[in-house]
């Protein structure tokens, strides 16, 4: 239990405009959670404080040898002023999970979980109501040792910061076409793919410049082995429905393991459709495109929630998924996820956690 | 041309005690070079001023997804009181190759070279003097958008800050134990394993701490693909001398093109030995200690300059190098690159640059 302490901003933002549509990521709220690391003494001085700046020396590991990590998740308001976070529990273990892969010590679960809730009680007023919007909550850590060389930090920064957000994709639920990349490779087994760290978004920067060029809004990415097998999207894992079947890439180490990827697998599950986490080759894709067994692609992320997927592009081939519009089951999804998170239907599986 | 401000300090440092060995990257100067870039506008604002922290927004974006870039080089004080740096053209080369592959805008490298020997200029009484001292020279850029999401961001801080530093391992030029590791991959073909970025740091940070806990001091990468290909140390390129060659891995993309690699690679060909710039298996690495033709082995960089290899570890096959000792070589390229660096012997290839 964090015995917090709380400073109010004497001087609050204005809200964002209702009628103004959000962008994702630029807004950030009046308050943010913040906690210091120190070897020997651990996590102290949880607090929830201004939205202000950090200041850092320029000697700060951070800036040098990244080790850093962050976590994304939401919190919605109900219609009838409920505040909801998402499976929050699931975000706080793979943040552990990404702590001990990048040697950033680990926060108690419960802890976390407080801390969330603090800064987004405090900040309740700035969860936007209107359809496809939420409060984005980027938890992060980095490291802040003044010290040039390589070994993991001894002190660290934690902090919470908010954002009032709309649809992560200029396409909101309109199909994004999709680059899958054949020269560039963002993450390799026994590397830190799997690991929420900013060092596997830098690797994938070339490659979407690439794809954005190209007309393509995403990267699919191929396995950095054999280069032949489906990997992830740039901040989103892929589901293929073929032939009835839902699959997607099995989690191997090199991915990361989605808390909205882990969602979809359970509703289809729960609604008796069968799916399979196995690996799955380009070529077998562009088989069932061939032949008309691939019936629907889907990207599933916090940000983007359910993306269909309405063009992939491999080399010279383009595959037009049906009709190039949304597919039934991603519909269908994005509905039944946004309206668990919204508290709108049923919540079978006890995903959603109320702040008080 | 850069047309740098000048801003001296008003409360000057007291210099190092000269009695006090050097730690690695501890201290730092009086005063550090900045300049800023903008989309449309460029790099712009070069300036030298006082050392100090550097204040960002909490969104901004080198704290989530890793887009920072830095370089690693020297300035030496010669016994007639000039200043020298070692090859700095190359470091400025390859920091904008890594600025191309990870999407940063390039710098001009002649304005880079003006910046860094403006700052060196301005704390020139930093440089140390003693055997194996120097004064380490840290340019590094940070992506400075607030903004979360996966892009480039559009603005950027270069700096470059100056630490007077002595050995880098504590073991200074006495042979270290390096451990070859068969579990972590730390880059790999695609990737952006050649490109100096934090995220191939902290990749490295779990693997460096098992190897710690072992009695070893660095970490042998192999490839990530077949995982079996030495490709290069922690901070080091490394080399073998089998059989009278002088063997290195070859530049795959996936290691880094090392200053000193290269220093070393020019020097022994001068010399008249034979060098091969090849892909090395560690089970050839093996035989060749286990025939005795495994003759010298030893890491190059900028911090460690030489360091020679005493023991070398792969799963439970220990391999002592001749008698763990320093080599021939290792000793001879030593006192001939600091020689050079020192400007206490000839520089045949030209490599060191005054600042006056
Ligand atoms: C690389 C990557 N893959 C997948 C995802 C989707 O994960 P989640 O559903 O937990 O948001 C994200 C975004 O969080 C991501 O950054
Ligand atoms: C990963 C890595 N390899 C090799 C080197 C050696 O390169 P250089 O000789 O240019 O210092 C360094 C250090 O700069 C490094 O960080």
């Amino acid at each position: 239990m964090l015995n917090i302490r709380y400073e109010k901003t004497t001087n609050p933002k204005p809200l964002p405009e209702k009628d103004n549509p959000l962008k994702f990521g630029t807004i950030f709220t009046d308050h943010m959670f913040a906690m210091n690391y120190e070897e020997g003494k651990g996590w102290f001085d949880p607090r929830v404080v201004p939205y202000q700046k950090i200041s850092l020396e320029p000697s700060a590991m951070v800036f040098h040898y990244g080790q850093e990590m962050f976590e994304g998740l939401k919190a919605y308001k109900t219609d009838d002023g409920r505040t909801l976070l998402f499976r929050p529990n699931k975000n706080i273990e793979r943040a552990n999970r990404t702590n001990r892969r990048i040697c950033i010590p680990e926060i108690d679960e419960e802890d976390f979980l407080q801390a969330i809730k603090a800064v987004v009680k405090m900040d309740e007023a700035w969860i936007p109501t209107k359809p496809g919007t939420s409060l984005y909550i980027r938890p992060f850590i980095i490291a802040t040792d003044e010290f040039l060389g390589v070994r993991p930090s001894s002190t660290y920064l934690f902090m919470i910061i908010l954002s009032p957000v709309g649809a992560y994709y200029p396409e909101g639920l309109n199909p994004v076409k999709i680059w899958i990349e054949d020269e560039y490779v963002r993450a390799v087994r026994g590397g830190i793919g799997e690991a929420k760290t900013g060092g596997n978004y830098v690797a994938s920067l070339a490659a979407q410049m690439k794809a954005h060029e190209e007309g393509y809004s995403q990267v699919l990415w191929l396995d950095g082995v054999e280069r032949k097998y489906i990997e992830e999207v740039g901040a989103m894992n892929i589901f293929f429905k073929i032939n009835g079947t839902v699959v997607t890439p099995k989690l191997n180490g090199s991915i990361l393991p989605g808390v909205t990827r882990d969602s979809v697998i359970n509703l289809c599950k729960h609604w008796g459709l069968s799916v399979e986490e196995r690996r799955i080759s380009v070529d077998e894709l562009l088989e069932a495109a061939k032949d008309g067994s691939l019936e629907e692609v889907w990207g599933t992320g916090t940000a983007a929630v359910i993306s269909p997927v309405g063009h992939l592009r491999f080399e010279d081939t383009v595959l037009q998924i049906k009709d190039g519009g949304i597919g039934e089951i991603s519909q269908k999804l994005y509905d039944t996820v946004t309206g668990i998170q919204l508290g709108r239907i049923e919540d079978p599986f006890g995903w959603t956690v109320e702040v008080q």
